[in-house]
């Protein structure tokens, strides 16, 4: 196992930190998929990205043939599923942390669209197999989460509404009704990711199941809707800055009196928010490594273009001009406190479960996915036009990076609660503010010296 | 005439600063350009996307039918060649100052990609008509600039090198040769918007005629290149983020022994730089009073937003929570300081020409399109995922507005430019500083006071 | 009369886009205050501060020589009471616009604390005297007015109190009680700026005259009290980073029982809050342009340091290091447009009186002070550590600027403000947006074309 | 020992990553530290303050009594010398890592001026004892370690010159001359810190011994002078911003001929380089964490004032204004990620001493300062004019801090030096990156696939 490839795709410095943190199966398993990736995965995003027909009626149809190669190889060597921590799920899970995940999915997040997919690791199948496998009923494992962590088929989470301010899940319209042993659901969602995929199997749909009931977090549950349910209709496929992210896609989908067995009730009735809140904690925490690893990506691009000695203009280098080299420490500086902060909320998750650690990885949510904009943007700029082009990922890059700042809640939204959460520190620090004082006063008035104070 | 959309369409405060330099004919065209826009090319804009195929095969053929129609009604209007200004183009143009226009061109802002084309003053064609109004020769004015005047015909200007940090311009490596009475060029090229539509007939090529000429600005010329003429590869079009912006296109070029007749020379051997400085000077004015233009429709699309009874979350409108009021009053203040910035600019090359306005230029050039990205960003993130997508026009005009921080060389360039005009005053301040301290220090003596200055 | 000075102290492109809006008169003044400035005020700075005793004991008994042999030759000059708008007072202003003396207010701010004393434009008395010449009675502008106009006392404007969130006005507190034909004054006020100068010889007291009115905008009154007045107890100098200010001063205030006669009350019981209202605007814009000065003299002062060859390091010039010609271009362009902020907001005042530009005051309001601070920050930077030390204006100038963030309510207020105010706009944008979407569908359907909008 | 005040004074989360790594005694003594901070040290300040005289005459010759009885309470707690780390000084060192020390630093960095000279930690007496304790002879260590262990002497190091640009250290001018057994010293230095102090017995002067050395890095040399050794002359105190920081202060100091023996002479001829690269490492890390406590007690202000009910505006608490839960959202996250940052620093020079952690301390010096003046800017913001005077700490340690960006060399030098760094993994990476352009075209050729990359 060399050591080396791990502490330059991490950092020295955070690996310094957290070292001690990781079991000799990590390790061995952090260095192989380093390897994999570095040898395997990322010079066949060209391929795969090639392997995508161009044709409208054909690009939602392909199965991507390298990424499929791809999985068979990387099961072999141990790397699939690695999300899923045997801590929290003893039975499906493997046996890594939150933290040592954390550091191989911003590996991933250097690979580009693929990485995830190959060691089956991507969203939204991620946070499904977490819910499936934390809630789900033996049937519904047998019948879903199986075939899920096996690869063999993919899955969407429904929730997002159009006309609906559904950053607010409280706001979600879409009626799920129980008629005897069935359940009917009628709605409108878009953005859902994944529901393009020829092997998207099932729908977990979040809807409206009571909506009378006192408590707006126990309106709504969550069920499963196999993609093929009549009734299930996808209406096109949104785009992000000019992307449709073919074949994966983000749907926008009309469920129309579709009718699934009460068996396909995840959890139980009125526990779809419960169900969100464990699903999205980690997952946000997977988001920001792999964007730390897209912006540490995006730096290294910028590194080879400002050396390049075929890039001179007016005689020099590009990064003998203007502000690039403050640029590059500056994107360096913030990738490396980003990465900090993104580990210590993965090791709160370890510690304290993801409700025990909202704060961090509220942080998280709002700090890093602006950041590697920011670096991104900077080496776009580097590239000149070529960096908004189709032949640098950054433009791309930046594009899912952009959504980020969307999904999964807004920025003001996580700005604003861990701005709150600060604040329920006041009547502690205004307790000890009016302690300090008292005893400062006390102190002047021994002394004999009288303050405006 | 209505002042009032003049003032709301620019804002009181800065119409206050420059009325009484319009002339009746430029208020009464602002006031119909308005009309005009409002009434018949904003609503028109989903038809015209609409109308262009979603089929790559087709995608590139297309003459948009709503587009034509409206070019015809902006005409009988007498909203035709808007920036051509009549001082500086006698024979052809309109009697518009520059300041004049530029008002003009943010009100064309707002109408999105069709707006430009429809009154005929879009780019690349109004760079390239002024190159042949002021450099052409009179059969090349009879054979290109009267068609492009006439809106017949389109045109590309292609200078942009793939393979070649073509923001230094000396880089250039397209060769130019004389063979007898022809002219041979050989050159790979990219980014040459417009090359792509149907209707465009003409390049205007820019390469090295005089490799070895002691001047690195005396090496280049500018030749006309007939977009069928034998030897013209359109390779591919090159996508702005996921934008192909067909039916125009930014295309891969390769000049392969093109051969055109010594009478194509534009203004005379060795003269390419002298061209492009004089095209460039207005059109960035053009560009920028668009980009204010843009960003304003943002804002305005924001308010909406966040004022919409719909789109309430935990109980508020959108603008009731965290920095929204805040982002928005941003945002004016900075749409207000750039037209100032830019409109001053514009007075500054009426008065001066482009050269003696090159500071004014240069600072427009590097502060509006980051500032409009800007402002298009906050908007993106007030209307969430829909943002992002083609559903609203945010996504696609940052991905244009992003571009324009890249094309007439990278914000860096201008910034160096600027910074470098500002040291030229160091000699002076240094003069006046020594100056200013010997009477300081004269005063200090008189008094009998000892310093430690 | 020299143009070129102006020019180069104001900047030609904004000058072009204000000179025909300058009556002779003010052309010829202005020359004349740029040309005694420069020879006269900027070396005396110095000598002025010499002047001021270190001694705590004196520091506040002097006034300073130098600066009354230069009000002496300023008065001679015709250089006397600039701020006061013969337009808006006939009897006593000087015929000069709001635009005309902002031009000016540009160049008092590159002369240090003395200059705007120089020439009797210093707050508070600039507003004091808008005061008296406005909604004074005979009475008090034959005892207060004149020898104020005369530059032979000086006054305080009291309104901010300590303990109270005074930001928000109406939570006042002081009282302000009519006995027979008497005025009692009770309050404890801070930051009461002028104060401690020997010859401040009235304070303007804003306080609670009918605290129970059904309408919080008519509770209060102004009434003028006598520095000397029993009850007026100066109790210390605020600080401000350090800097008391002397012989001006910022002072905590306490008035205890001060009793007045009737006739002192200002314009009427209960118009306080109009009399602040009047008083702010063209104040605020007064401090922006000198901010803007300050500004332009920072810059002025790095591009000196920078290019100064005594100071190389690493074998460069400063300049030729890292981010420094960027930070120049940068803060160039920022005074650049800021600049063209305020001129717009002093014409609009001149248009429509302060009530009808407080958008473009409070957008001035918020933007100078910040962007004046960030120039002075960077050429602190350039400086190096006397760049924070009294052997360079730059820390005091900080200091100052960064107070005006605070002064007549913080950033946020106005913010909140010109925010709320774009808000306003947002019915007429929703309908006009309606009626665009109404035309958009109805061309839609016209050709046949069905889409997801 | 109570863990919970550790984590209130730390941060949960990077607490939870560095708590393995403490040994229990640094537990102990870190648990110690924070309950005499809170107790004794916090409540002690106004007093101490209250000490220094405003006489100008009188406040440099003070020392402060409660300081001086805090010293005993501290020595008797243990809490003494921190900073001296045993594995680095193994016979005067205290059994603390530099990470364990970091956080003490944090600590001490909450308690204002007074908290680092009371555990006897406080620059430049920790460098000075550093530099006696690694390089002074046994004579050397006895007359001057000793008494600054223990507590009974200050000290001084001069370095920076007045009318150099010293932050590029080979400018320095100070003459060191041997003469028999003498060494005679000549030069103008300014801001040498803690030589105003009644106490301060030594200065350690570096001053040029070799100029005409062909390694610009073997000129300087590192001498002991006694503070009153004849030709010390002391001019006048520097100031901050407007604080004279009595009774230490920034003395500008000429050496005048000043003669010491040769024994005083440290390390060796030549080896002043040598001695300040050594000395500067941990000493910013130091800096870096006590900036990272004054943020921190400047947000806990912040929430105090913003959630008091006395401090209503326009009916509502501060914190619901504006972007007040954003800015303090954001002050949050940026601390957090800083401390972060300064402790895997740390860590990194215990695992590789400080020319090992190069980088890490670079980017911390550049990134820590800048943040925590942002965050104590948004708190004076909160605190309106109140927060910019006397009555808190914040200007003066907005002062403070502001100076940290220009002391050991300004940001713009550390950035650079990290861009440097950075760009030494250029060939890697442009090696690595031609190796997956490799793959990348071989898979696609056997795929048969053409692409234009």
């Amino acid at each position: 196992m060399a050591p080396h490839p791990i502490i330059e795709l991490t950092s020295e410095a955070s690996w310094s930190l957290i070292e001690d943190k990781f079991s000799p199966f990590a390790k061995e398993t952090l260095a192989k998929l380093i390897e994999f990736q570095q040898n395997e995965v990322i010079p066949a995003q060209a391929l795969a990205h090639a392997q995508i027909p161009t044709d409208p009626s054909k690009r939602w149809k392909v199965v991507i043939p390298v990424v499929e190669e791809l999985k068979v190889k990387a099961r072999k060597l141990g790397l699939w599923n690695l999300f899923l921590s045997k801590t929290h799920y003893p039975e499906h899970g493997v046996p890594l942390t939150n933290l040592e995940y954390a550091v191989m999915a911003e590996v991933l997040g250097r690979g580009g669209h693929i990485a995830s997919e190959i060691v089956n690791c991507s969203a939204p199948d991620t946070g499904n197999m977490e819910v499936l496998a934390r809630y789900g009923s033996p049937e519904q494992q047998k019948k879903w989460l199986l075939p899920l962590l096996d690869g063999k088929i993919r899955s969407a989470f429904a929730m997002t509404e159009r006309f609906v301010a559904s950053s607010d899940a409280t706001n979600i319209k879409t009626s799920i009704v129980r008629e005897g042993n069935d359940i009917v659901i009628n709605g409108h969602k878009w953005w859902i990711s994944g529901a393009g995929d020829p092997r998207c199997k099932l729908h977990l749909v979040m809807g409206k199941s009571d909506p009378g009931n006192a408590s707006p977090y126990n309106q709504q549950s969550v069920v499963i809707v196999p993609a093929d349910a009549p009734g299930v209709k996808i209406i096109r496929p949104m785009q992000v800055f000019g992307y449709d992210d073919a074949p994966e896609g983000h749907c926008e989908i009309i469920y129309d009196n579709v009718r699934v067995p009460i068996g396909n009730l995840v959890l139980g009735w009125g526990k779809g928010f419960e169900i969100i809140q464990g699903r999205l904690g980690p997952g946000r925490i997977h988001h920001c490594m792999r964007s730390i690893g897209a912006a540490q990506m995006a730096l290294d691009l910028m590194i080879t273009r400002v050396t390049d000695p075929t890039r001179k203009t007016f005689g020099k280098l590009l990064y003998q001009h203007g502000t690039v080299v403050a640029d590059i420490a500056q994107s360096r500086a913030e990738i490396e406190s980003s990465r900090l902060l993104v580990l210590s909320a993965a090791l709160q998750i370890d510690k304290y479960k993801a409700k025990g650690a909202m704060k961090e990885i509220g942080i998280a949510k709002f700090v890093i996915p602006l950041m590697a904009c920011n670096v991104v943007d900077r080496a776009i700029q580097a590239f000149g036009a070529e960096g908004v082009s189709q032949d640098q990922p950054l433009a791309q890059l930046y594009a899912g990076l952009r959504t980020l700042r969307l999904a999964d809640g807004p920025d003001a939204v996580h700005i604003q609660q861990v701005g709150q959460r600060e604040l329920k520190r006041a009547p502690g620090l205004t307790k000890k503010h009016a302690e300090v004082k008292r005893k400062e006063k006390a102190l002047l008035e021994n002394a004999g010296i009288k303050t405006h104070l």
